[in-house]
């Protein structure tokens, strides 16, 4: 199979006219006239994003959208207009805005509740079943083949999208065979999906916190914790403890939500989880540090000063802070030294090493550098590696400068 | 007196041609015709630079020039080209360049014997004399009118431009008193001057090192300090350690020379030096914080290495670096939630009230936000603001999302 992602716009290719049933229409076409209706932007806007490249074709594992590479109006970058016997718009999950500040934040942003779900440390996923099949996209609106296997191998979704085709599953995927954000959870193991909404497709309107909750109960699908239900006045102070508690045991932190979905929800993260970041980043200095580094160390003054630490506990973070950008940078140079290179290798779970190649040719095509290492026992041992890194360290270790 | 600089070129501009004296040329003939054989540049490169806006004409202080603001091929930025009775180039003050590990780099890059001078914390100032008189000029090419004042106070240099009119003194300007940089060193105290290179106007040729201090010695100029030449295949390990000893006495560092001058000088700086940037940057973490970053961490991961620091001394390092960014970051947060703002007051020696708002003026022209706060008994305590900085946190604290 021939990856075709991002390829240009064919100029031959038509498909079932949404409308018309039974004519054919064009691409072009479609995009011409179609799209501005479906996505209520102007036939302006897709020209612009169109000529830009924002819009790309994408044909892969069977099927053929248009994908929305950067967002254009209210249309969420990761959006996929799919094409086939219908036409099925999976919009792309809202970003989630951040606040440094828990109490003035909270009270001026949502009405007299807040719903707290924990933030999970895996990847954004959307399920949804378009053309008969459920598949996985990612956030940037691509189809993962291992994620899609794997989300259908977790959960028995056919029930659930029998009854409700309409309804998007977003959630995350966790777990140390993860191989884009390996975290150790007890509950979770190896690799588990945990769900955080279901959008209708097209709006993308969420489902309120409680009815999400008991539609994924009763179809057996497994939602993120719940982790209270808080008069706004009085949550700053109790997301503050909790957030400082799930930094203890290494987890991520929390999103809060309007119970009813009406608003849009905020993120706040752990002290452990900046400095674990931190940690990745400067691993890799010079394919990620500077782009981590900033915004990391920003949340942490912040978060310092609101949790009104103690002189012990402000040295105690600067400390975790310190250490979590010089201790794998130090890591790094001795390998480099040692003429290895800077790498990572993710673990996934494959039926075949054909599954193990396919799942590297779709992270080339994202960009990735990454080769199969082994595959033996269900296992496939991948490598990515970060190039910049290593050439960087290895031509100041030979005597570049700076 | 109202600040002309890097205004427009004027029209009307004429002085006296450079080779037929009694006439005059205009200023747009002079780039045209004159500057490109001075410079040795073509006339298509200064045509370029003049569009760009990299060629500025300055008028301030007594002195009309040709400022070159970014470098123009072999021309340095910070450039004069000081127009009066003859035409006389003050090159700018080459960019020395930073190795991250000694070892390696200073067997290739120098000969065999390397000059090793300490490396001051303050502003790097060139001293000359122009149309009569003797002017400071700082690393863009201003004439700083506390520096020209100051360093006329610290040194008699009149013998020295009676002399050698055709030469430059290049140095640092250091101490507590000093608007830029405000280090204290026990040798100096408040305000002094080190003298690290002469060189010469226009081809901005440097003496070798054992020359420059037989002449700054003659004229009772003040060198910098030299801390040994050495044996290049021996320096590194010498260099590490004086490095270190510098560091535990918060000194910035060294810049190492070829003893004739004919190499590039390199610079290599302590921890300590890059954990007081980090400090001063992330008091002011919007508006510093972002840029000065990244390249201090690295610093501080190739340091570690080529020091092959024992655990405890890396946990220091890595101390020392976390504190220095999250102690006045938290601070400063501090002090706006006082509703306070972020600024830092600079100290200098004043006449007059108008020397000190002559300073502001100039400080203004180059784009700080400044302002006189008291003048008393010869101290004039400027405070330079940080708007970012507290734009930023104030929003924050106020409910503003990130």
């Amino acid at each position: 199979m021939q990856s075709e992602r991002g390829r240009k716009f064919p100029e031959q290719f038509f498909f079932e006219h949404p409308h018309d049933k039974g004519s054919k229409i064009s691409l072009k076409d479609f995009i011409e006239l179609e799209l501005p209706k479906i996505l209520q932007l102007s036939s302006q806007q897709l020209k612009g994003a169109f000529k830009r490249g924002t819009i790309k074709f994408y044909s892969d594992y069977g099927l053929d959208a248009i994908q929305i590479r950067k967002s254009i109006g209210k249309i969420e970058a990761g959006t996929m207009i799919c094409l086939g016997k219908s036409v099925e718009v999976i919009r792309g999950f809202p970003k989630i805005r951040r606040t440094l500040m828990l109490e003035p934040v909270l009270k001026k942003h949502f009405n007299s509740e807040i719903a707290l779900e924990e933030k999970m440390n895996g990847y954004n996923v959307r399920i949804a079943r378009v053309n008969n099949r459920i598949m996985a996209f990612t956030r940037g609106g691509f189809i993962c083949p291992y994620t899609t296997k794997k989300a259908n191998q977790l959960m028995d979704m056919e029930e659930f999208f029998n009854h409700h085709p309409q309804l998007i599953i977003c959630g995350e995927m966790v777990g140390t065979d993860n191989p884009y954000v390996s975290q150790y959870y007890p509950e979770i193991g190896k690799l588990g999906f945990r769900i955080f909404d279901v959008r209708e497709k097209l709006s993308n309107k969420p489902l309120p916190i409680l009815e999400k909750r008991k539609l994924l109960e009763e179809y057996g699908l497994p939602p993120v914790r719940l982790l209270g239900i808080y008069d706004t006045h009085e949550a700053a102070g109790e997301i503050l403890d909790i957030v400082r508690k799930l930094g203890e045991k290494d987890r991520e932190g929390v999103v809060m939500k309007d119970p009813d979905m009406e608003i849009q929800p905020l993120k706040y993260t752990s002290s452990q989880a900046h400095a674990s970041e931190l940690e990745y980043a400067f691993s890799y200095p010079f394919d990620l540090g500077q782009a981590f580094f900033f915004s990391r160390v920003i949340r942490e003054g912040f978060q310092s000063f609101e949790m009104d630490e103690s002189d012990v506990e402000i040295k105690l973070r600067a400390k975790r802070m310190g250490e979590s950008i010089l201790y794998p940078m130090l890591e790094t140079i001795r390998l480099i030294a040692d003429d290895k290179v800077a790498a990572e290798d993710l673990v996934i779970e494959v039926d075949s090493p054909d599954e193990a190649e396919d799942f590297v040719r779709y992270l080339r095509s994202l960009g990735v550098i990454a080769t199969v290492v082994e595959v033996k026992k269900g296992k496939a041992v991948i490598r990515r590696l970060h190039q910049s890194t290593s050439d960087k360290i290895s031509n100041f270790l030979n005597g570049g400068l700076y």
